[in-house]
């Protein structure tokens, strides 16, 4: 009975061990890459409501300055002219403190999100610089969430990597014969917006072959050879 | 030709001043509660980010504490003790110094909430001083809400306003016979949670007719006599 107990503790501290061994890296990078595309999430929902709201203030600026972090800028450094006899109401000072409060914490969502993304970079130059090198910290993070973790990505073929996040259209494809998809997260990849349109697909695919290299390096922690990887594929597109 | 042009002027000068006055303070009230629950919202895709990416590192405390503002509070104030040999992971800090700022954040827009509330309760008060005394400030403005207007609750029947954002349960009911719904904003009045479960309907019945006159009194800004009627339903249900 003494050995019973004996043997149930032990048990209990290796499972607990387990339990804390599995939280690695590449989890911290999957939760940081989440995160970031909750704080856009949440900063789009409160920028609505700040273009709504102004706009019965002072229309003619809302509708003038596009950009949202210009136009949250301007309002909170007093550069958001009412133009005479515009349309928009007179509001009171108190009817506009609340708007520019909401102001003040869209721009502060703005400094958090600049924080998370600096923690996400350095993560990725941590735990996979070869796959940043290549793909920018911000794709090869989403690659990471999208394969699951930094194992199952050095696991797959790089034909998949290059589809990672494209998974519905993907689907679509198969299923209803629409045009099959040409890549998914790599989408953003500057080098794609670079080259001409009857390159893409190409450039799609020699760089899910090189990141799929660099995964396997990064994964076996291998020396840095990032640089040269994507210096091959530029080589190829100048 | 001259003069064509003058009216063209002048009527561009009468619109312009239309838009402008259509911007009344109702309006000011339900962009204040449209706002306040898209903090809600946003709040609620912060916490359930945190939560999870907390859980990482200390999963007990996560599991205890289930109030939401007490769980930041605590890891602001560090209050969440790590249990020794737990299974949470050890984060460096430069892993957990991300998780607190996330912290921070959420706890900003707290305080910012509580700022908006104050404001929507004011303008509550000094708008509709009447059905804020029936039905509080935040129920009311909902109701405003619902209806569009305050014009346009102050035309409402009771029995609408009684299932005002009760729509989508009202039609069902409408379609399929399910069982017709006794309230919709209603439903959190303090009073309606006090009662007996038998006498729920006919407590919200009387809050909508009293809410009616209130809306009237309201609108053409008579005296105040919401707490006279309040007092009136509550002795009722005493």
């Amino acid at each position: 009975m003494e050995d019973f107990k004996k043997l149930r503790e032990l048990n209990i501290k290796e499972t607990k061990k387990k339990v804390k061994d599995s939280v690695t890296d590449d989890l911290m990078i999957v939760q940081s890459v989440n995160h970031i595309e909750d704080i856009n999430k949440v900063v789009n929902i409160l920028i609505k409501d700040l273009r709504e709201w102004y706009s019965y203030y002072n229309p003619e600026f809302s509708e003038q300055t596009i950009e949202h972090e210009e136009f949250v800028d301007s309002i909170l450094n007093k550069k958001d002219k009412k133009i005479k006899d515009g349309m928009g109401a007179d509001l009171k000072k108190e009817d506009l403190t609340p708007i520019i409060e909401l102001c003040t914490q869209i721009d502060n969502l703005y400094k958090f999100r600049q924080k998370q993304e600096k923690y996400l970079e350095s993560m990725m130059n941590k735990i996979c610089p070869n796959i940043t090198a290549i793909s920018t910290y911000l794709i090869g993070a989403k690659l990471i969430k999208h394969a699951g973790s930094l194992k199952r990505l050095f696991l797959m073929p790089s034909s998949t990597i290059q589809l990672l996040g494209a998974e519905e259209a993907l689907f679509r494809h198969i299923k209803t014969g629409a045009r099959c998809p040409k890549y998914g997260v790599l989408h953003n990849h500057p080098l794609i917006s670079k080259v001409d349109k009857k390159d893409v697909g190409k450039v799609a695919r020699m760089l899910a072959s090189k990141i799929s290299i660099a995964s396997k390096v990064d994964f076996g922690k291998g020396k840095f050879i990032g640089d040269k990887l994507l210096k091959e594929i530029e080589d190829r597109f100048k």
